[in-house]
């Protein structure tokens, strides 16, 4: 069925390639998801990538338990209030009424810093560099499939420290990571940069975050790594003797990333056709579809198009043959197309008897005929060419929807058009902040590393900027 | 700290094991556990050898939510009955009271095949083979960590056929999965069989299971695989136009391990120093100690044990060297025997000067020194040969603790003393099992997949016997 437009209706388009690509469809409770397979295969892509990348910079996987008792969650005030109206409460159990309501985890810092005052005494016990996969949930009135769902998959990093330099660095290291997936795996060009204290995590002392651009011109924050400072080990008593024989409170760090990812892999790499995967995530990089009029063809081109697919899973790649016999291969094409499979190749008795297969790819389009001894090897070097070309398309769209603003009159035009990120000075001041986010729905997505007084004043008052900052209508 | 008695307390020595060597700890939530990093490493070890498997006999990953609609359970009456004495339930979510309650899953298959109503057109659409990797909850009144605890983590695979056989036959191989991973993997040998009908999944035709056996001769219900005929798929609507132009029922599967098989392989192979852990899911296989008495000694020693370690994990090895400078080799020597780390390695200045290194096995304690030339490839070797001992131990404690019996007097003197499996004949009448549990604790763990007229009369009535039974006290 022909998608809605991807130009004039992009959420319709989200939504029906989502529904038609059979990625995710929505569950009976209000914002539950089924990720079916082969968006799961998407996320298990990503999931291997980011754990890969916490296990090589030291980092051990742990589980805690996903009820939490209110009280506890209470003890960070910060935290509570920012988490309070998504709760989800488990009142009841085993058949009678619980004592005390128990929390479904929106997150899990109050319980992991509860459990780390037990777990640390000296600065022997320091650095705790853990990590945890896990499902939450955050009660949600606007859910959005993979974007916003009352219950999702993530993962969720949870460090302390002796000192705040360290966790200043392994904030920052872990933002690393989720750049390093994001680009060079999903091949989403991302913005690294600070939340302002409006966009920060509850209870943190900064939020780090990487920021990508979906093809509507909209921002999607795709990971955050928070520096939580002393905050989380006040509240709940993590102190540790010091080198220096006093006692210390320990320095917190967190870090979150989740299936919200698969919804920036579909909006980063979309077409009028359906998906574009990047090769290192595509859970099928090529499809093999076998060409015939009648039973003698058939014969002849199946058996062909199983041993040569052998042959390329031998060669290191995700081969899928296509097979179904009530299916025409024009129909397989669109099929495969909207799944977003990097490389087609079509197999027919035309090409068996010159020796030789037709490639197409994806992402342009382009087709051309590959003598069968050098298939393999063509294949191979797709997939590196492909996954390059998706993250310098998306470069050049980001480039095109980024644009520097001196005054408030051109951040409003440049916000409408040509939209994506818009940046200019800010005086630093909330106000400021708010004004533009109810007038034009951008927000601040982040502020540079270091504060940047811009070249000029701030966009909003006139007065004079203390930062630089990239506004965005936003996921 | 000395451990309590391997052979006199083993629920003492299991629970000091659990902790000292920080397996996992109990949380605030009665019933729930931290899974700390060395136990969870050992999870992702089985999780990741039941995962290869599953998607080697053609399954995908997916995702279901766990909220399930309180009037979805109750529709497949025997299922919901096995279970609503243990849910959790959520009455609040998002600030208010529900309109119906949720309750936590304590396992899929009603949320699953409600959707599955959905998915399933035609015999096309089938088989779907399918498996999530989640958490559950079933609210538990006597837990023990890893056995049996309120929330839990695992895998719950869900099939759905054409016809009866092809289901059976699913039901069947997946159980050798489940085989191939306690045996081979874990080096814990089991039995496998068919349950009664008294200890069967609720809402399950047949339940096939793999039951091992712990150092305490108590068995363990290691997976399950359950055969569910149409049962769900008449509550849940799930039928398909088959080959023949009718309407059909789809045939049901549902199999399913969790973090309790962590709990079996500390069971099965440990002793009176610890764990002993088979190479294939330790996380540390190879533990490097250096042995210095001055700094001189320690900068040398220390240096080669670095460059040492660092070849032999380019061979393979998941390798540790244990440099930490405040304990000494003989405190860090029980340390890693109580962790259950395979091989250790001494370097001393003596072996550095000989050109040698000590190697010492943690199952038998054999102790050899060995050239350096040859440490890589006897530390691969060994490897393998500890497998194969843990495994042959295993199985040689369980053949000195299976007895066959053939009178009520010989079935209770066994399970007494030598403990274990005691086999023999069985009426099929449920008087007679519940006789046996009553009088002695212990269950049918498995019966024959065929059933078997025993060689002798029911050991409990002196009846005919239809089949043959394998009693044992169990967790």
């Amino acid at each position: 069925m022909a998608l809605p437009s991807f130009t004039d209706d992009f959420p319709g388009w989200y939504q029906e390639v989502v529904r038609q690509a059979d990625l995710a469809e929505n569950s009976l409770v209000r914002g539950t998801m089924v990720i079916k397979p082969a968006g799961y295969a998407m996320w298990e892509a990503i999931r291997d990538a980011l754990d890969v990348r916490f296990k090589e910079t030291g980092h051990q996987n742990l589980y805690f338990p996903m009820f939490i008792p209110l009280r506890l969650l209470e003890r960070e005030k910060e935290h509570v209030e920012g988490f309070a109206p998504e709760f989800a409460m488990v009142t009841h159990a085993g058949g009678e009424e619980l004592a005390e309501p128990l929390v479904v985890r929106p997150t899990s810092e109050t319980i992991i810093w509860d459990t780390y005052a037990k777990w640390v005494q000296s600065y022997r016990d320091l650095p705790l560099l853990y990590n945890q996969w896990a499902n939450v949930v955050r009660w949600e009135l606007r859910p959005r499939l993979f974007l916003r769902t009352t219950e999702f998959l993530w993962q969720e990093g949870h460090t302390a420290h002796e000192t705040e330099e360290e966790a200043w660095e392994e904030a920052r290291r872990m933002l690393e990571a989720y750049r390093q997936v994001a680009e060079d795996v999903m091949a989403m060009p991302v913005f690294l940069g600070r939340k302002t204290p409006a966009e920060r995590f509850p209870g943190a002392v900064e939020t780090f975050t990487i920021e990508a651009l979906m093809r509507d011109r909209k921002a999607l924050q795709a990971g955050t790594s928070h520096y939580l400072g002393q905050n989380f080990a006040k509240a709940y008593g993590v102190q540790y003797l010091g080198r220096d024989g006093e006692q210390h409170f320990a320095e917190a760090t967190s870090w979150g990333a989740s299936t919200r990812l698969v919804g920036g892999l579909i909006m980063a790499h979309g077409d009028e056709k359906g998906l574009r995967l990047p090769p290192r995530v595509a859970p099928i990089q090529v499809v093999v579809v076998p060409i015939f009029r009648n039973d003698e063809e058939r014969a002849r081109v199946l058996g062909e198009t199983q041993r040569l697919a052998e042959t390329w899973r031998a060669a290191g790649l995700r081969v899928k043959a296509d097979d179904r016999d009530d299916l025409r291969p024009g129909y397989k094409f669109a099929d495969w197309e909207l799944r977003g499979v990097p490389v087609r190749v079509e197999i027919g008795p035309r090409d068996l008897d010159a020796s030789q297969v037709t490639i197409v790819r994806r992402d342009t389009g382009a087709k051309s005929e590959v003598g069968l001894d050098a298939v393999a090897a063509t294949l191979t070097g797709l997939q590196d060419e492909i996954q390059r070309a998706l993250f310098d398309d998306a470069l050049a769209f980001r480039d095109a929807h980024t644009t520097r603003v001196r005054s408030y009159d051109e951040l409003r035009d440049a916000i409408e058009d040509p939209g994506g990120f818009v940046i200019g000075g800010w005086c630093g001041d909330a106000v400021c902040e708010a004004k533009v986010k109810a007038e034009t729905k951008a927000t601040i997505r982040f502020l540079p590393f270091e504060p940047e007084p811009a070249d000029g004043p701030c966009v909003v008052c006139a007065q004079a900027a203390v930062d630089t900052a990239a506004w965005a209508i936003a996921y």
